[in-house]
């Protein structure tokens, strides 16, 4: 079989994007560079839904994510961060090395927290400065309620909600402006579809009031900075600027088609992915399924890391598998990425040729079948 | 004329990287890009003359300089900061930042620091816990004597020796492990000639013994994660994958050549630059010309801003002006990267067209020759 990239981060990219970042190099400084990166920052400001700065950063996600926490916290303060797989631990994780007092919210992998539970602790921490949690859960494939939860943190507190949205932005409906979000921090090899490098931070208003009083030790991640240079169409440090010219293309092959397009397109491929393997005996890991990949559980009696590894050496087809103590119990497959309903059947070929290689009794033609019927479905159902 | 970048950084990359880095996007924690990345990892302590740990990091180079000193350093601890420009300040101001007590060392623009300047402070704060210093600093186009600096720094102390090898490594004879350097970081759009975005930190067993103790906070660039994460041939957080891709390349041919070879050929360019343009009465800035970039004055008369213009709208190549105060005092021109001798000459073309147009009286091919007969002169001196 040819290669397949099914991870969720990196996904697959368009050949258009590749081509556009194999241009000559340019120089970050130059008039022609500020104005496309000021036009690139525009097209950032859309895929966020927002009016507020977005700021590019050179770093992965977590860079991004630290930033979140050393620009608009100071030393001490007391954070409510919601720890429901690995990305959110990173919250608490990056807050403890910063030495903020931490009142963790720790759920089981694969389950989510209720607008209700963090109005329950907002209301026992009254003086809690921020609120940290994930839109879309990679580790688990599991999606929260950003509206609700920052609706309750409004109603509740003065806290700062500030949100992980590294694989939810231009993937699951999200309003950064309309759902009065402070800060959302996005990574380049997501939603955005181009190769990892690049970190995304929109900021409200009241996150920039809390940024002039914060005393967190940065440098890198000074936001300040970053927005003093945004202001003059350029950046604190020399960019990756072939990601940003790769990024520049991609946002205006998303634009072209618009966010409805791929809320719907990634809504279909996860609800016929989840729909159709059930179908075929297998479960699904999430109780609030996230439309930006999905997280399978591996049936009983199959060695999940023997799973994905055929997956990969025989059909040359590469997956993600469980972190941390999920290792070896679920897979995890990309919706989000430059990938389609055929790219999702041509996965479960594969898949069913794998779990028989295993042993696991699959009638062939079962999941595919499946994945075609629920999409099927899931296209022609009233609006 | 054709699009030409001369700027020292980003600089020109060869075909052969870009067609590289255009490969189907891979996934980081494949067994195949595992394997990749420790193979490039041993590409890098070869391009450092190190067999001590060389750190991959997603940033430009300013973060791996964060890098190096919250992790060697602590709370209140004091260095020594070499401030010869704009890329020495930034030691300066990272420590700063980080609450540390800085004696900087403070020297005019173009100017350098000798050994014994060094030696002098350092009997002077015998509690110095580091000398952080620039071998080429790329504001003024200044080489430092890094070997000569690092014999006094050991000879009188126990402090560390943290350099900024961003536009020295691979350009400048540099040696990790025989001169004893403590911890050395580069930048991936410089020397390795690929576009900007990965930092590589280069670091000896006394500067891991430090961060054994080192109490600042760190996340994102916290080394020691990054070192164990080294061991198991992957990093902390998803890399620049394709950037990594370009570096394999470039590495590759790097070495193919040596680096005596490439020593060499920016040596012959940065003489023959140097000496040419004096000939047809320009006049160096630095005292002491690093090889990885020549930084000249502006003839006088001439708005040094406006001959940067011109060069890049009506000659269509594009050259660093001065940073700050020098701002429209110089200009600055990369030897390091994919260049050629050839390459300087089509430069000096462009430059005595463009010094013409704004009235600066210069002799038509004096330049051209001039630098000719100095690049002659160079590679058949004997050796």
């Amino acid at each position: 079989m040819r290669p397949r990239l099914f991870t969720p981060g990196p996904t697959q990219i368009s050949d258009q994007v590749t081509k556009a970042m194999a241009q000559p190099m340019r120089h970050h400084r130059s008039p022609e560079f500020k104005q496309f990166f000021a036009d690139t920052s525009k097209l950032l400001q859309q895929f966020f839904k927002t009016k507020n700065d977005v700021l590019t950063l050179t770093s992965s996600g977590s860079g991004g994510m630290e930033g979140a926490i050393v620009n608009f916290l100071s030393r001490g303060d007391k954070v409510i961060t919601v720890e429901a797989g690995k990305f959110g631990q990173r919250w608490g994780e990056i807050s403890r090395a910063y030495g903020l007092e931490v009142i963790p919210l720790i759920i089981e992998w694969g389950d989510f927290a209720t607008p209700d539970d963090i109005k329950n602790l907002l209301l026992k921490n009254p003086d809690a400065k921020a609120v940290l949690f994930t839109h879309s859960e990679t580790s688990t494939g599991t999606a929260f309620d950003v509206q609700g939860i920052t609706r309750v943190v409004r109603e509740n507190s003065e806290a700062l909600t500030i949100i992980d949205g590294v694989t939810s932005v231009g993937v699951l409906p999200f309003f950064m402006d309309e759902w009065d979000v402070d800060v959302c921090v996005s990574g380049s090899q997501k939603g955005a579809m181009i190769p990892p490098g690049l970190a995304f931070v929109a900021i409200s208003e009241r996150a920039w009031r809390c940024a002039e009083t914060s005393d967190l030790p940065k440098y890198y991640f000074d936001f300040k900075k970053a927005r003093k240079t945004l202001r003059n169409d350029t950046t604190p440090f020399t960019p990756a600027t072939t990601l940003l010219i790769g990024l520049n293309e991609a946002l205006k092959l998303f634009h072209a088609k618009g966010h409805e397009y791929h809320w719907q397109k990634y809504a279909a491929m996860s609800y016929a992915v989840r729909t159709g393997l059930t179908a075929a005996g297998l479960e699904v890991f999430s109780r609030q399924p996230s439309h930006a990949l999905t997280a399978m559980k591996v049936p009983t009696g199959i060695d999940g890391q023997e799973f994905v590894k055929i997956m990969r050496d025989k059909y040359n087809l590469t997956l993600a598998g469980g972190q941390d103590h999920l290792k070896g119990k679920i897979f995890r497959l990309a919706h989000m990425g430059y990938y389609d309903h055929l790219d999702m059947i041509a996965f479960a070929a594969a898949l069913e040729l794998a779990l028989r290689d295993l042993g696991w009794p699959l009638v062939p033609g079962l999941a595919v079948q499946g994945i075609q019927k629920a999409y099927t479905e899931f296209i022609n159902k009233p609006a």
